[in-house]
């Protein structure tokens, strides 16, 4: 293996070695898509399985709509194909014909599934209707990025209808809630919330609220979206029903989702020269036991014990995998381990042994410390516990320390241009001034609720509200 | 609701409107495509976990290739295109483009997934390699049936590399036996395994074996199959790795499916007039709570003892449901438990509160009886065994009883013709003679290890082995 690129003068570089280095991802001869390898593959499943435990116990139900729209649908709303267009792969030809009507491969299933709403809601009895859906999207990428921008995507989307536009504004605001929590808990990656500017919005939404992290080059992260339908995704599917009062309305509607980009924002906060970092909740092995096996000798009391210690550790609820690799040197089975973040990795051999006791070391340099096998579970269940919180607490002084506060782009944008970081300043909330950041490569990331500065940051009229600047990936 | 057709006169109706009556299924807007529905999906999602957890523990990993197979992949494996030609669905614009390669949307991904395994199989050392996918595929279908044969549908695929074809046939065989426990130990649904004739085979397998089953109208239905793969695959992709001897060599693959399908063979197998009935051990709902209560009265009573039950169920590993609903009859909700197969009914009413008891109804008939509150919770656990079970034996009297022996298909091909049923006979291997099962609308399902009659059911040759004959979905 060549040594990973270095992160602090080349982090893109960087990105691209380690996801391939610690076998999440290989190059698919498709363009533009991921092949996603088994370890890749397992954090996606722990990640996914957290967060779909949390969109159940909101009240919400999994389903699933067809891969293909048709054309039609997504002209239906205006900015919504607007949006889209440019991004869309066509299927043209099916069963050895030309299809009448060319099929979309969905990029976002929202007018499939208002499509299907419209047949179901016909009560305000029948609302709230809350729906999620597990899926893989195509949208056709210029530039794709392994797990950041691809063509073909993970996610889910959920899909609500609401009776009124508070409770829909309701369910936004906790499924955003949800997902700061998966981010914050589980990937232990510290979020800004807020909304996009309209420039920003999600093609369709009258409100999109967002949660933005900061990554190690200074960067920013869209992580999820959580959006406030416009109304006319309802009209356009002529979704009506009757409320309370006995008269037909159009309910409120609202989706929010969340994609196998998250992978490649764990990889991006917490990584370092030596590899990845998984954060113990979703890692798909939280402790490797190496066994120090010498050849032409007997092993059997080392490989007794690291039997013993793999069963005592999973009796502790912790994900564990036994290397009594023979084959490699002891320094390529850690390299092995270090690229790809275990988070402890427990050595045992001979000498350890006769003390009853195993070398214990951790990927992020906590501890290095020999400890007695009797309490190696314990102390290994509490020291994954603090490995998670020590990571949440580097991301988020981080963050913290790249977060500024200034004027004027004139004074702060070439700053920005070459240290990145994120920038709050003060908004007019025009579109021109907006556009002024991209001489610097920054956009606005979300808006915030206070307001600290008198006048834009650009032109001389009064700040709205903060909004926050970085750029982007 | 409307009445459901007659299950024993017409089986195809009665089929098409159970599963729109318990909203398994929707019909979509997209021909030959499934909306499946929240309770259709939750079924999905049982029968997928309890796969996925045997997919696991036999050693294989998830992981994820691309929807899209260039063109030219399928061309490299003769038979393979040959089979799947007709029902590609293809991408020929993107981006707002026309591609210079046209994209197939995956009808199964042998040919992607051997190009990467090209890539990662270069010693011994790295076989065997046992990954699993779980996706969507696209098969166009000119006569679509919701979970049957549809033109989107979800599966996994299992893809395996061997360096022996002894240990790839015992690969083929383990994985057909996890798939015959899935069957019978979860879906309560009896099968028969063998091997396909080489006009049934999975185009590019040298050996496909299947597990079948039989629905209630004495057709067969492929429930899922394990291949032995041709290794022109292998060479198609330049697949080769340095043996133990240090030669190089071609490995031997493996690949097996199983599909939503299984859905609609729960359907077929255990329904009846009144509804579904869903086998206890893959139920989204085991259990309903339905309170008897009453407007106008005090009802905390009966709401409380409801809801402790809830608790207590769940504490025993119980999938229960509450229905407090006060709007609909009692009627139309006990009907709307029953359309959905719901195993076991508990009613709680004043009248039983007052003696400390609940009536509790299961969906097969085996008991209705008042059961002591305080019994409830264990009575209910070793109750959901028993439908569990008496489901099975039920299945599997059917079958035995539908299974019959016959020598010579003159004979017993006007039987079939009419009265469906499996049809056990000799067989001279020849092609030909097996066209000749057309006119009675049965094909082949599966050859069988033993040799019960002389002659083959056509010619007078003499038969290598039985056969077994079917109509079949």
């Amino acid at each position: 293996m060549q040594k990973l690129p270095d992160i602090s003068h080349d982090f893109a570089a960087w990105y691209q070695e380690v996801i391939y280095q610690a076998e999440l991802v290989d190059s698919s001869p498709v363009r533009g898509t991921m092949v996603i390898r088994p370890y890749g593959y397992a954090i996606w499943e722990h990640i996914k399985d957290t967060l779909d435990e949390k969109i159940k116990k909101t009240g919400h139900e999994n389903a699933s709509f067809p891969l293909f729209i048709p054309e039609s649908f997504l002209k239906k709303e205006a900015k919504h194909v607007e949006g889209f267009a440019p991004e869309l792969a066509i299927v043209t030809h099916a069963g050895g014909k030309e299809l009448e009507e060319p099929l979309v491969v969905r990029p976002t299933s929202e007018t499939m599934i208002h499509y299907m709403f419209a047949r179901w809601i016909k009560s305000w009895r029948d609302l709230p209707l809350k729906i999620n859906q597990w899926a893989n999207v195509v949208r056709w990428e210029l530039r794709p990025r392994a797990f950041l921008r691809t063509t073909e995507f993970f996610w889910q989307e959920g899909h609500t209808a609401h009776e009124t536009v508070e409770q829909a504004r309701e369910e936004v605001l906790l499924m955003l809630g949800e997902y700061v929590d998966l981010a914050q808990t589980y990937l232990a990656i510290p979020v800004i919330t807020g909304q996009k500017t309209e420039s920003e919005r999600f093609p369709g939404a009258i409100e999109t609220h967002t949660f933005e992290a900061l990554m190690q080059d200074g960067k920013a992260l869209q992580m999820g979206t959580s959006h406030l339908l416009s109304q006319s995704f309802a009209h356009a599917f002529e979704m009506q029903f009757q409320n309370r009062e006995g008269q037909l309305a159009y309910p409120y509607l609202t989706s929010w989702g969340a994609t196998t980009r998250l992978i490649g924002a764990v990889v991006m906060v917490h990584g370092d020269q030596k590899g990845l970092v998984i954060p113990p909740r979703i890692a798909p092995i939280q402790v490797v036991i190496v066994l120090i096996l010498f050849k032409n000798k007997d092993n059997s009391a080392v490989i007794q014990a690291g039997a013993a210690l793999e069963r005592s550790l999973q009796d502790h609820g912790v994900r564990v995998r036994l290397d009594d690799d023979m084959q490699k040197s002891v320094g390529a089975r850690l390299y092995y381990w270090e690229v790809r973040g275990v988070p402890i990795r427990i050595e045992i051999g001979p000498r350890d042994l006769e003390k009853n006791q195993a070398s214990v070391t951790d990927r992020i340099g906590l501890k290095s410390e020999s400890v007695s096998l009797d309490q190696l579970p314990l102390y290994v269940v509490a020291h994954l516990a603090l490995i998670q919180a020590t990571l949440f607490n580097r991301a988020h002084e981080r963050m913290m320390s790249s977060w500024h506060k200034a004027a004027k782009l004139a004074v702060f944008g070439p700053i920005l241009e070459k240290e990145n970081g994120i920038y709050q300043t003060g908004w007019c909330g025009s579109a021109d001034c907006e556009r002024m950041l991209k001489q610097y490569k920054a956009f606005t990331r979300c808006l915030r609720e206070e307001k600290t500065f008198d006048t834009c940051f650009n032109c001389d009229n009064d700040s709205l509200q903060d909004v926050l600047v970085a750029k982007a990936y």
